[in-house]
This record gives C-alpha cells, sequence and structure tokens, in this order.
C-alpha cells in the first residue's frame, strides 16, 4: 500500500510541476527526465513561460542540431514509436529540427489541459508575451503535417461513437489501429495523469467487493465454521477505503487539470459505464463497514445514489433515443456496470430499512438488464466489433444476477424462488465462462483484469446467501469454493497490479482512447505522419 | 366542445356532398369554394354525372384559356404546391389547358373512392356516357406525364411496409420525402375524409382516460383530501362521449367512402397501431362509466375484446412471420398501442370480476409487451429511420408499464411487488422523457400531439392507485402533481386542437401516407412531376 | 412396427457390409443391387480390398463401355440427379469410364466413413496394397474435375455457420441451391446411415409425450370424465420405448461409422439443436413411466441431465461469445429444443421430489427462453434467410412456454399466476399459428413433420393440467379438443411415416446438409461438376 501511495504523490507533484512549467525550465531537464524512474517523460509545458521558452528554442533550433545528447532523445523516441514506415525523400534529408516537431505536440497537449485556453493565452499577453505564430516553412512534408495538426485543432469536439470503435482495436479495445493517427503523441509517455483511467476504480470495486465478502463469510451461519476474524473484514475495509480515496483524489486532479480527456472517457461508449464504478465501490465499502451507524448511513445512500440515478437518466436514455449512443450499437460487456448500480443500490438500500426506494432502484435496473441482456446474448452485428475473444470484462455477466438475487432476497425478505431464479442464472453464467477459460488465456495484462474479481466476489457472496438458506455439505462447499477462487484472483490481479506499477512501470500505457481524432485520418494527415517519422529518421 | 361539433358537422356534410357530386356542378363552383372557409377546396366529382361533367369540360378548354379566373386558381395551386424545380423546355411553353391537368387528377382521387369503380362505370354506361377515353395528345412532356399516371393506376396495390419508411419523412413520418411523388394531388387539400387519419382517435383516448382519472380522483382514498366532485368525472365522460360518437361516426364514413384510403392507413406500420385505438377508448369509456351497470358491461367487455384479440393475433403474427412487417423493421413507439389495449382489457376485465380472461390478455400483452420493449430499446438499425429525434409518441413508452402495473394490481388484488416493479419502470421512463424535454420543443402541433394525454393519464393514474398503496406526504405530492401536469396537458392540447380546426384550419393536412406510391418513382416519373409544375408555371 | 424393424436391420447389415466390402465384390454385384429394394444402391468400397478392385476396374474400363448392363444403370444414375445442364465439347464425347467417376465418388464417400483414414491406408500397405495413386488423364475437362475433388479433400474441415445457409434452401433448409456442388455424389442415394438424421429423434418426442398424455388423460380428475384405460398410456409407452431404441441404435451406428456426417450435422446451426431431443424423448420416457419406482429414477434424472447442461454450455456459450455462431445469427425456431430440454427436466425433477435442481434448469432455460423469445419475434435481418414462409418447425413455438408452464406449476406446487400466464402465452401462440394454418399447406412431408406432434401434445398436457385447476365447462372441451387435435395429428403423421418409409420409400432422402463443401464453389469447381454430368451423358 505505501509503496502505491507514493506513486501516487508523485505523479500528484509531476501534475503539479507540469502546470507551473517548474519541470520544464530547459531542454536539459528534459534529458535529465529521461533518466528518472519516474514514468511522466516529455511532460510538455502548460504555462506561458514554458511556451515561451519552447518558442526561443525553436528560433535557435539549427545550431542545437550537432548537440551530443540529441542523437540519444532521438533513439529514444524512435523506441517509443509504432513501427515507423519511412518514406524518405530524394536526396536532401528535411532538415526539420527536433525542438520544432516537440513544440507542435506541445501544442496538441494543450488541447487537453483544462488551464491552457483563451485564458492563459490573454494572461500571457498581457504578461507580454507575443502570441504564438508558427514560422513559415517552406518544406512541403512538414506543410501537410502542419496542416493536419491545423485540422486537429479545428477537431476539438469529441469523437463520435462509431470513431472509437472504428479506431480502437485489441481485446479490449485500448490499442489504436496501425492506419490511424492519434491526436496526441503515441511514441511518448504523456503525462501521468492523462494516463490515469477511469476504469482504475475497477479495483476500488474488486477490493471493497472482498471487503463484504469477507465480513459476510465471518456473519453468515452457513460460512460460520470457517471462523472467520472479524478483523479480517476490518483490514481489508481499511484497504479498500484507502485505495478508493487514493484512485478518486487522482482522478479529481485528472478533472481539474485534463477535463478534456475526462470528457473523452465519457464519450467512449466502453469507458462510460465505468463512470459509475466510484459509487458502487462506495455502496460497497458503506455496505461492509465493520461497525454499522444507521443515522450517518442513510443520508449516505441517498447521497449516493443521486449520482448513479443521474447516470441511469444520461445512460439508459443515450440508450433509447440518442442516434449513434443507441444500444444496439454500443452494446459491450461493460454495460453491465451501468446497470450494477441500481441493484447494488437496491440490496443496501432495502438493508438500511428502506421500503420503497430499493424497489424502485431494483425495478429500473431490473428493466434495463433485461433489455441488456437479451441484446448482449445476440450478439447484434452492430455490436460485433467489439469482443471477438472472450476477455475479463465478459465476467460482468455474472455479476448482475448475483447482486440482483441478493438485493431481490434483502427486498422481499427472503430467498425465495425470485432470487433463486437470478442466482442460478449467474451460477450458469459463471460455468459458461469457466469451461471456455482457455479462451481467457493470452490476454495481456492490464487495469481491465480487475473485472474479473468484482463478479467472482459478488458470485460468492450470493452462494453465501444461498448456502444459508439451503444449508446442506454441497451448498457449503460450493460458497467456500468460490469464495476461495475470488480471493486467490483478487490476491493474483492485486500482486499483478503491484509488479506492474512498480516494477515493470506499465501498469498506465498511454490511454489512446482518449486521442482518438474526430475523422478518420485522410491520406495526407497519414502521410504527415509518416513524414514526422521520416524526419526523426533522418535528424540522427 | 359545441364549436368541435360543429367542425364535424360541416365535414360530414361536405362528404355527402362530394358523394353526389352537388359541389362540382361547374368550374365557377370550384373557383367559387376558393373563398369559402370550409377547407376542401378541389372536391373531385364521385358520380358518373360529375365525371361526365368534366369531359365535357376537357373537350372546350381550349376556349377557356384565357378565363381571366384561370391565373388567380393558378398562382393558389402554387403556392400550395411543394416547391418547385422548373425545368423549362426549349421556347414554347406546352399549352396544356388546366381542365385536363385536373380531368386527371380527379382520376386519382376515383382510385380511393370505395364508389367509384366497375359498378359506377357500367351504371354510366347505362344511362348513356361514353366511356372515358383520353384524348391523343403529342407533347412529349405531357406523354409522360400520362405515362406515370397511368403506371400509378395499375398500382392498385398496397405499398410495402418499406415503401412507406422510405417515402415519408419528418419527425412524425408524415411528410413527402422531395423526390416522392404522391398518387394523389398534393398542391390541393383533398376531400376532408381523406385526410381524416385513423390518429384521430387518440383524442378519444386522451380525454376518456382523463374522465377515468377524475373517476379514480374523487374515489382513491389518497386523494380524497383533495375533495373532487364527481361532477367532473360525468361532465369529462359526456365528453369523452361526445367525442368518441364523432370521430368514430367519420371515420366510419372514410370506411364506407374511402375503403382504399383506410386499407393504405391500415397497411402503413405506424397508422395501423392506432386501429386499436376505438376500442381502447371505448374500453376507457366502459371503466369510467360513472354509475357502473354489471350485467351491461360483463357483454360489452366481450364485444370490446374481440376485436383487440383479432389486431393482437393479426399484428402480432405479422411481426413474427412476417417477411416485410416483421418487427425488426416496423418497431416505433406507436407499436405501444397495439399492446397497451390488452392491459386496459385486463384491468377492465378484473374490476368487472372476470379472472381466467383477464389474466390471458394479461399474459399475451406482457409476453409482446417484452419482445417489444426490448426491441425498442435496443434501437436497431434497420428501425432507424424512424424517430431520429424524440417527439409525442415516444410518450407511448410510459403508458403500458403504468396500465400494466394497475391491471395486475387489479388482478393480484393488491399493489404488491409485481405492480410496484411496472410503476417504477413507468416513473423512470417518465423521468426519462421530462429530462430531455427540450427535445421535444420545435415539433410543429398536429394530431399526434394527442399522444402526450394518454400517457401522462395514465402515469397519473397508477400513482394514484401507488399513493393509496404507500400512503405519505411525498407519493401524495407525487399523485396529485402528475393529475395536475396530465390535466393542464389535456387542456392545452384541446385548445391548441380546437385552434387549428377553427382558427388557422390546418388540423387535417393532407395524409399523404395514404398517397405513396407503390415504386420509387422513377426518373421519367419525377420528370412528368416536374413537367405538370412547369405547365403550371407556364400557363400563368 | 414389425415393418420399421425390419428396415432397420436391413440398413444395420448394409452398413456391416459396406464396411468389410462384402457387398461389392464385382460391378455384378453392384448391379444385382439395383434390383433390391433396399435404397441402398451405390455403395462403395471402404475396405482397402475394395477399392484395389475398383483400381483394376479401372485398367480395364474401356472394354467394358459395350457391357450391356451399363446403359441401364447410366439411365438409372440419370434418372436420380439433378436436372442437368449439358456441356457439350466439340465433336469428341470425352470418353471417361464410368468406373472412373465412380471411383472418384467412392473417394468422396471416403472422407464420411470413421475407418477409411490414415489406420485403414497403413493397413493396406502392411498387406502389401499399393496406396492409391490416381492415373494420368489428359482430359482437360477431367482434369478440373479431379482438381475440384482434390481441393474437397482439402477441404476436411466443417463449413461455417454461413456456408450452411447459403448452400441450403427450402423451407426445411435441406434442399441444395442450384449454384452449389455437393462433397458425396448428389445424384444417387446414398448408404442408409448417411441419409438418417438426428431429426429422426423427433419421431421419439412426438411419441413418447403422447404416452405421456395419455397417462395424464387417465389420472387428471379434469379429464376423469373420459374414462381413459391406463393400457392405452402402456401401450403407447412401450411403442415409444420400441422407437426409441430403434432409432438410438441406428444413430449409434452413424457415430460409429460416420462420425465426420455427425460431426457435420452437429455443425449445422439448424440440426444441432436435435441433438437434445434424445434426452428429452428419455426424459418423456421416464416421466411417462406406467409404474414410477422412485429410486431407480433419481438416477436416471442425474445421467440424462448431464448431457443436457453440456450442449447447454456448449449452445448457449456458443450464442454468446462465438463469432459466427452467435444468436443473432443462427436463432431459427428449431432452437426451442435446445431451450426446452431444462423445462422438461425441472418438470420431471419436481416430480420425482427434487428441490433446487428443478430450478436451476428452470433459471437456466427462462433466461435464455426470453433471449430466445425475442429474438425469434424480432425477427433479425441476420437471421431473415431462414424460415421465409412458415413451415413446421414453427410450431416450436408453442412448446417452450406449456412444458414451462407445467414445469413451474410442479415446482411451486400449484397452478398459480406464474403458469398461467406461460400457459396462455402458449395458448395464444397456438391460436396465432393455427390462424395462419392456410401457409402451412403446401410443405411436402417429411421428417419434421414430426415437428407438429410434440408442441400440439404439449399443449394439450397444459391445458389439461389447466382444465384441472379451472374446472369448468369450457377448459374441459378445451381439453378434451386439443388432446384429440394432437393425437390426431400423431396417428396422421405417423401414417404419412410409414407409408413414405415402405411405400414411397423416400422417406430419408440424401441429406444434402452433410455433404456442403467449405468454401462456395468457384467457375472452375461448377464447370467440373458440369464435365462429370455431360460425360454421365456422353457415355450413354
Amino acid at each position: 500500500m505505501a509503496s502505491r501511495d507514493g506513486d501516487s504523490i508523485c505523479s500528484i507533484q509531476m501534475a503539479t510541476g507540469v502546470l507551473d512549467g517548474e519541470l520544464d525550465e530547459s531542454p536539459e531537464v528534459l534529458q535529465d527526465q529521461d533518466e528518472t524512474p519516474c514514468s511522466v517523460l516529455f511532460s510538455m509545458p502548460a504555462s506561458p513561460s514554458g511556451l515561451h521558452l519552447a518558442q526561443g528554442m525553436a528560433g535557435g533550433a539549427k545550431v542545437q542540431i550537432h548537440d551530443p545528447a540529441r542523437p540519444r532523445l532521438m533513439k529514444h523516441a524512435r523506441f517509443h514509436s509504432q513501427p515507423s514506415m519511412l518514406i524518405r525523400g530524394g536526396g536532401e534529408a528535411p532538415a526539420m529540427p527536433r525542438s520544432e516537431s516537440m513544440r507542435e505536440r506541445d501544442r496538441r497537449l494543450d488541447h487537453f489541459r483544462t488551464f491552457s485556453g483563451r485564458l492563459e493565452r490573454q494572461l500571457s499577453i498581457l504578461r507580454g508575451a507575443v502570441p504564438h505564430e508558427p514560422p513559415a516553412d517552406d518544406i512541403e512534408c512538414n506543410a501537410a503535417a502542419k496542416n493536419s495538426i491545423e485540422h486537429t485543432e479545428e477537431d476539438n469536439d469529441i469523437p463520435s461513437a462509431d470513431r472509437y470503435f472504428a479506431a480502437l482495436e485489441g481485446p479490449e479495445l485500448e490499442t489504436l489501429r496501425p492506419a490511424e493517427v492519434a491526436v496526441l503523441p503515441n511514441g511518448e509517455p504523456w503525462p501521468f495523469l492523462l494516463r490515469f483511467p477511469i476504469s482504475a476504480f475497477g479495483m476500488c470495486l474488486g477490493v471493497s467487493s472482498q471487503a463484504m465478502l469477507w465480513k459476510t463469510l465471518s456473519s453468515e451461519h452457513s460460512t460460520g465454521f470457517l471462523g472467520v476474524h472479524p478483523a479480517v473484514n476490518r483490514v481489508l475495509w481499511w484497504a479498500s477505503v484507502a485505495i478508493t480515496v487514493i484512485v478518486s483524489i487522482t482522478y479529481l486532479l485528472k478533472v481539474v487539470f485534463y477535463f478534456e480527456a475526462v470528457r473523452r472517457e465519457f464519450h467512449y461508449p466502453v469507458r462510460v459505464n465505468f463512470f459509475f464504478a466510484p459509487w458502487i465501490a462506495c455502496l460497497f465499502l458503506v455496505k461492509g463497514l465493520p461497525r454499522p451507524e444507521r443515522e450517518i448511513r442513510h443520508i449516505v445512500w441517498y447521497l449516493l445514489m443521486t449520482p448513479i440515478l443521474c447516470l441511469d437518466l444520461k445512460i439508459y436514455g443515450q440508450w433509447m433515443s440518442s442516434g449513434e449512443r443507441r444500444l444496439s450499437k454500443v452494446a459491450n460487456p461493460s454495460n453491465h456496470l451501468a446497470v450494477v448500480g441500481n441493484f447494488v443500490g437496491a440490496l443496501l438500500g432495502a438493508k438500511m430499512g428502506l421500503r420503497e426506494l430499493p424497489i424502485f432502484f431494483f425495478a429500473v435496473g431490473l428493466a434495463h438488464y433485461l433489455v441488456l441482456f437479451v441484446t448482449l446474448y445476440q450478439r447484434l452485428p452492430t455490436s460485433m466489433q467489439l469482443a471477438k475473444e472472450l476477455h475479463p470484462i465478459f465476467f460482468f455477466f455474472v455479476t448482475v444476477p448475483s447482486v440482483a438475487s441478493m438485493a431481490w432476497a434483502r427486498i422481499s425478505g427472503e430467498f425465495g424462488h425470485g432470487p433463486k431464479l437470478l442466482y442460478f442464472v449467474s451460477l450458469f453464467l459463471y460455468a459458461s465462462l469457466v469451461v471456455r477459460i482457455n479462451l481467457f488465456r493470452g490476454v495481456r495484462f492490464s487495469l481491465t483484469w480487475w473485472a474479473y474479481t468484482f463478479p467472482l466476489t459478488s458470485a460468492a457472496l450470493a452462494t453465501v446467501l444461498y448456502a444459508s438458506e439451503v444449508d446442506n455439505m454441497l451448498t457449503r462447499a460450493l460458497a467456500v469454493g468460490l469464495a476461495g477462487i475470488a480471493t486467490v484472483t483478487v490476491i493474483g490481479v492485486m500482486v499483478s497490479t503491484v509488479y506492474h506499477a512498480f516494477v515493470s512501470k506499465d501498469l498506465f500505457p498511454n490511454d489512446v482512447c482518449i486521442a482518438i481524432t474526430r475523422q478518420r485520418p485522410k491520406f495526407n494527415k497519414i502521410l504527415a505522419h509518416l513524414c514526422l517519422s521520416s524526419t526523426d529518421e533522418a535528424t540522427i
């Protein structure tokens, strides 16, 4: 945990640094940073002073071309970049200085900064800075590149839902297709906050549901024979509180400093569902609270359900009425997250003694789960682009029926026919995914692996409740077995996360889904992209 | 109310007039009518005598070309016509007499008249009239026009479901696309009965459900504190009876005199759902009857449910088995009307003490509502043409769950979990549409605005019942609030209707959805269409 | 019954004969067989000795061309073949001997034989036989033919789901499209086992459910007034046992000797659903057992539900996760068979006193029935190829809700609201299909007609149970009426089956759905196909 905190604090510092331009005083600082263990490499200046510096740098670029440090930097950049297809000009290598291309990229990053807009530019004018004017450049290839970048700046608007699906690929739809050109420089790591996705809240879901599982294991009579000490719940609960607080603060900083990036995540039909995750995680925290205090929780429940209701109205309304974000287009297993919040809320509300509102949320959840379940099972041709192979988020299929089962058991006061039907559906889906487990192999580790943890934990939870209703050796064994699988999975994913965060340092790769251009890149744009690559090549 | 009756009586008189040809004695009458406040302008003769007259007129047309009244008529026609793209011939304006083109249009109207077929033609031959023979005409452009019209006469069959969607546009799918050519003359108002759509029964639904709401408000204990006098119910009930009778008689006249038009409405996948409306309105009338007499109603219930069952078998069968009218093609929010009848019937039947048949209709309704709800929520790509923006019929989403909730509460004898789930779904859908209310702005008033009234009223009704079950300040406030909104909406729509019917006189525009050609107009057809326009232009 | 047995025994003998090559010692044997009433005509040798013989035959073919018996054989072949489009070469007819083309076909059949693979070839090498080497042939057309056949041998893999739908046509999707070339010789009847489809288990379903119906008629109090003797049940039960045993043994032989054909049936999205049929039929047999012995049945239930659960996991998993076998592509009414097994199992399990597992199977069935019902009712454009007209398997729509109704009534212990809702849905669907009965006319008799029997019987069964709950004249009349219709249908279909099996001998036509090439036939393949036909023509 301590190391995680360190990482976060580091990144927060960086983010602050990026803002006031302290880290970017001179090119040398940039090159020094190349050596630091921090994963933020080319943090571009946001403040006008930084811009000014870069401009001055651009003016004297020609003399710096023989700087011995440059080739090393170039090599590094090439190492990070996509496999580059070289288009070499006739004989004369276009001697565009590196710093110029860096400045261009800098302007692209600006686009995502909350405080880099008109306000900052006006401030810089007040302070006497000349408004940025790109110098004339007669290399044709470079002109095309600038053209494309200017075009990008006009495309301030969010890409359409189709564009997201068209531009991304891979089992998790998190990789840019080869033909695509990103708005942000894809070859270099971006600022940490830009790379910190909303799906990081999946960690909170996994750990806080685990806390709830251990509380249930110690309290339910069917698993009483295990003799689980309440301290386990307490430790897990505090751990999940810590993780949730850290993730929340980090993401809040992203909201403040890179609002454009958050907005683009919200418009990406896969990511938008993760905006439910913070509230669901908090609901789990309240539910798993070691010492329940009823008075506090009632208010907390209303506070947590309000954003869920607002998101429901927004997302479900898009499904039904919107043209391009309608369900038949955006359906994918992560939509389950947009539904499960209602059931978690209903479960907690019913446990807290509320009567009507839990039924309200259960009804809303059930109606939309029905639609979602049918749509996902049909695998409509329009949503085929997504999920050609099974991958972690497929496990969300298990979540909703198991949580709904617990919620209805709590609302109706007994684990009767209704909850049993829902529970058995989740059990069947669980089995259906487990027998295909070899299809899940070969998926590279990423944050989405946390999608395994929450469904497994919720299935284990429902099984423990079911075992309390139908108490025999088989159900007890099932409950203990599933709880064991869930715990082992959480530990495994947690260890992997820590390893990737602090050892191999690739937990947060460039989040390309926020860097998609609004329109399919045309030929001259791709050409510009290639020209930039060949320029990099030529300057070495 | 009185003014509405007046309108209806006026239209009935006109319809009769059209039949016996009294209004069309001479061209002068036509021109005089141009001045009259009645909205029927060029009512073409239906009787053989009228045809004969028109024929005589065609013979002596050339001498009338200098008639000073003609240009005024032409101008008027142009004013009404679609924005015309002019194709002017070389230099000689084709001097086609107006009366000839009128005669052609006359024949097009014939196509829709029930009594203009073989029987009438034989009668006219008996009376000595020469069978109509079109005179030879050597203007090429005119030949093309005639060609297209002859083609139209061969297309007696109903257009396919696809054609309806392809030829119409606008939020309500009630406007002809620019490239389309109507079977009927689109520039001039048609006979009143041809313009009277089945969706006029929406008015009956709105007012009769309102009568039921006020009965419930005065009888339920949750709203007893309002002290609503039963007289309100009685007045509203008699008003709805009056409206229903007037609309029914008018539509019956349309069935008798323009059966082809009714047939085309029945084949239009949006309109067909409104064929459920008369029976549902009658069910509401029986339900809202101020003094219930049980013996009479049992028979009435069976009588009203028989056509609903037949329509169910017809429409649902088309959804499932038909090729071109299958659900994935024709799904649109007006389909809710095809489902809600079962629930209204179940509600009334259960209230009347029947046991098994209400469950039957509830089961049929529920199964098909499930299919419909999922289909509409998915927004399949095949049904995308419809409803790009939200518009009044989207409010039908609210109707079915609220009526189903009441029906199940009545069948199960209590407002338990089942009815609550259904009720909360309708409440959420209500909220989901209300937060998008600004999307409903800018929709021109038309009869479909009555689609607002029935859903709002049914939601208010269900809320009153719910408030009787869960009786507290909040639910009472909700019940009174929703009832208020529903009543204000009904009053507003009613006032707008009266205004548009009697002041601006555009309540019943040409109902182009019945005038679609069977096949996509080919180039020569569009050319003919343009030629006719340019002829109009040239003769001025 | 006796005659059916005789048929089966005959076919088993043939299958054995085919294996050890006894029947194919010389061409004369083949011609003799032409006269036998057995429908297996050109059973090609499978053993290496047979192959050797055929090779020798090929060498001396030219002298046999004037054999007087040959033309008769050719004529017969032509009579059976598809309408052949003749491409006659310039003047010289390609004098390819018949026996060579027979040998080629022989190799095609080999592809389907379980014991004709590497093992057999190695054995033949051990025994000193020269590995088969096709002789050089300079006729160009013949080369193309061989080319295509070699290509076929490479296509050992199963065709994709799309290919099945693309290559087949007709209401039952059991006829090859004209442009398609089958892997197997389509002009001649194949070995009996290759023509014996898995859908033959439909007979077992029809008869065993009928046995259960008569047991219920004699035991339920609502139909007690009929005084049905338990002997009827006993006779029917033994008859269904006999049919099931015969069909099972025959199909088991197919599994053993033609595993490739079974594999191809399993991959055909329509046929795969019939793999549930054997287990469902056995469940019915256990359910309809005249004298119930509880101890035996518990184990039997577990044994029968295991394959159903495995198939569930396999098929439903394909619906959800597979690319090309996903539900929106393969949805067709026969999928109901993949769902109904769960309900039949739940019904039997609940009757046997099990508590939780029946609910499990009911839940799994219900969730997937929901998805299937919506999907089939929507008639997605992607699954449009199938079922343009109504045909027998549409009646499966009635089966699931009626069986589910009985199952839930048994699980919940009473025929309450839930079972009634399900029952009424099945009743409505029944009515909905009956009013379209004229669409079912004109469908040629085939084994799929048995699809009428099971749904009608299950609807009658549910009606008898419902009549016991709601006991009045009307429900009793309905129960007796539906039972009568079901019985008459079963008798009618049974008589037709016997007639087609033993009189017109066309009950088992070539099962072309197992003979589809993996890829769409290219031009040279079709050319080769035509060349072979023209060769046949030329040799006469």
